[in-house]
């Protein structure tokens, strides 16, 4: 019999009906013969409220104290979600974090589950019964109740599905799927049916949030096939899975973007070793996280020196920026607000050269200035203006050819 | 140094402001030089929101299910607590039912308290932290949470205040004592400095609720002192506690009423076994609380009987009693829909057989009839038209002048 683990996220949760609809989907799935452990995040605006709560009695909360707080946003909704299937007749027993022993270090808000217990859940499947367990939190050798940071409840998924060897783990979301890009971007875009783990890696760290980046890696880690669905539609979804070597991929899978960015160039600094710690030095104490970063060789004995953050952090970067100036010898400093961030991924990169080649093509015959230029292993980034993202992201899922199924990759699923 | 248990209500926690104000209390009487261990309810109507969602899924809720979600409630208000404590710089720890070891049977949304392990706040007690605690909630031997039933968290209270040999247990809520009566009936109505567990016992059964019988009776057993005060405003309260011999008491300590009874008189009925438990155990049956009962003999070879039960159950009554009286013999069946009841209170009327002829003279005198009379060692009760109620209770309370502190009780206190 096959051992799902689903874990179904705020909104799939968000209200009574929907959790009434969550009900009979598992209940569908266990007729289907599937053993299941079913992990729920807090309904859809509930941590944010209990946070709101702990903010207006203290700016900065005590950790330990605000785990134990927030951690009855799940708890409310295992006992809903578990209400909601026996009123059904089907046998589901709820439990938290700690009761289920997902055992975790003491980092409160970002702790790190160290092991699982799962006599109880195997005792329970064993007689038939859904388990549901809180996800997002854990308890510490002490009995402290912990959390996992925002996003945690993928985490406990994958990390249940990897103590109880799963047969997959499932993530229900409010979309069916990873797409090749933003479909509110281009509405050609197309829903990946399967994604390698590294390229999940690259697109979720740059923009396409569908599942928690902590919880990819750990299931790479794990080799736990993860499969992305809708809870509000029926369909395969995307099966998140580590590289195999007789898969055939496309070249480039996706397209990734991230709005809302600053640039600063900063030319003509002297080619000097400490240069650069005395530039993001103070910018990482002031808590600014630098995205890109580029270097390049400039006129003799200088070097170009090019970096993005978030657009909030712009004016504060400026003021730190204007600081470092006066202390190093800087020829020109030119600062953009309004990039974004662009990046085609696709493991297939690694072994096509031409990929570079065709997007600075193709963003050329659109007029589309590149600004910089980053690549990894399987990702190319581009900084352009941020006016022309959308052009750009359609002009390249266009000639890549994104929104069509490649039939290698067909063939291969 | 004096270890205290204190209780807040869910009236006293029931905003982010009284939260912050109670913390100020706790910290004053921390700078008194007392340890204190605080046990808190969920924030007012939290509850009883829980209730509704769990309602909302399922007429009769699972009860394992139903703690699971209530216990949340008074988890969020110990983490809140906590967080008001440490930010005016009061080191404080929160622990649920079940971290700090409150160990239950497994009756759920009934339990009872079997043991409390208290290491863990003799430890935090010790390292001069105030120990915040869950109310209501605990853990039974298979790490199930269970809760203790409304009202559940004055018994914890008790429980923790037994179990850590303390020197007094606090009930704070929104009234500051325990009353001769009602106030809102009785203006010249009075506080009772002290009151015994006895008179206490009768006078919550009889609608003065101020705290939890089941706590009330626990402190007897336990020999608890408990003390009723206001979070509200300051004063010495009301303290509650066993009968010492020493002790010169007023020979009545309070009125207790109750509106909302009908009453049903079944005349003639055979005066036989089984023909009481004919005409009861199909109301039980039917859920169907019956408060006070007097049986007397009538006519020759029958019997008299009538009882009360809440005006709600009355329409039920009836048609059950209609069904009944198919069955057995019943000469006259009357009934009335609105009457009261009203108590005498006092450990004095053990030993004044005056006070029953007091109070009829004094009813008598109002013109107000007595349709039923029943007594116990130390409570005088009857049942009256409910529209005399208010004219009855201020006449007693002026004749045995209650709005008077008595001058031996004084002395005694």
């Amino acid at each position: 019999m096959a051992l799902i683990v689903q874990k179904y996220g705020g909104t799939s949760v968000g209200s009574i009906d929907y959790i009434r609809a969550v009900a009979k989907k598992i209940i569908k799935n266990r007729e289907l013969g599937q053993d299941l452990v079913v992990v729920v995040s807090a309904m859809a605006g509930e941590t944010d409220r209990l946070v709101q709560l702990a903010h207006s009695l203290s700016q900065l909360p005590n950790p330990r104290e605000l785990d134990v707080l927030l951690s009855t946003g799940e708890q409310v909704t295992i006992a809903l979600l578990s209400l909601a299937l026996l009123e059904q007749g089907c046998p589901a027993r709820s439990y938290t974090g700690g009761q289920v022993g997902i055992h975790t270090d003491s980092a409160h808000n970002k702790a790190r589950i160290l092991g699982i217990d799962v006599s109880k859940i195997r005792a329970d499947l064993a007689e038939g019964k859904v388990v549901i367990v809180a996800g997002f939190q854990g308890v510490d050798e002490h009995g402290n109740i912990t959390t996992l940071g925002r996003g945690g409840s993928d985490t406990t998924a994958v990390a249940l599905a990897a103590a109880l060897q799963a047969d997959e783990c499932q993530i229900y979301t409010d979309v069916d799927g990873v797409y090749t890009v933003d479909p509110k971007v281009e509405p050609e875009a197309r829903r990946l049916s399967n994604v390698t783990i590294d390229e999940m890696l690259e697109l979720a760290g740059n923009g396409a949030k569908v599942m928690q980046i902590r919880a990819v890696e750990f299931a790479g880690q794990c080799d736990i096939p993860v499969r992305v669905l809708s809870t509000f539609q029926e369909g395969p979804g995307t099966l998140i899975a580590n590289e195999t070597e007789n898969l055939q991929r496309a070249v480039v899978s996706g397209i990734a973007f991230n709005r809302d960015e600053a640039k600063f160039l900063l030319q003509g600094i002297p080619d000097k070793p400490g240069i650069a710690a005395a530039i993001f030095h103070p910018l990482s104490a002031a808590h600014i996280e630098v995205d890109m970063i580029v270097q390049t060789l400039g006129e003799e004995g200088t070097a170009d020196l090019a970096f993005t953050v978030h657009q909030r952090d712009f004016a504060l970067t400026l003021s730190i920026l204007e600081k470092v100036a006066k202390t190093i010898n800087i020829k020109r400093f030119i600062y953009d607000q309004a990039v974004a961030k662009l990046s085609l991924v696709g493991v297939g990169l690694r072994s096509h050269a031409g990929v570079a080649g065709q997007m600075f093509q193709v963003l050329g015959q659109e007029g589309i200035n590149i600004q910089l230029v980053s690549t990894s292993e399987i990702k190319i980034s581009v900084i352009l203006a941020e006016a022309c993202l959308e052009q750009a992201v359609r002009a390249l899922h266009r000639s890549f050819q994104l929104g069509v199924e490649s039939k290698k990759m067909v063939a291969s699923c």
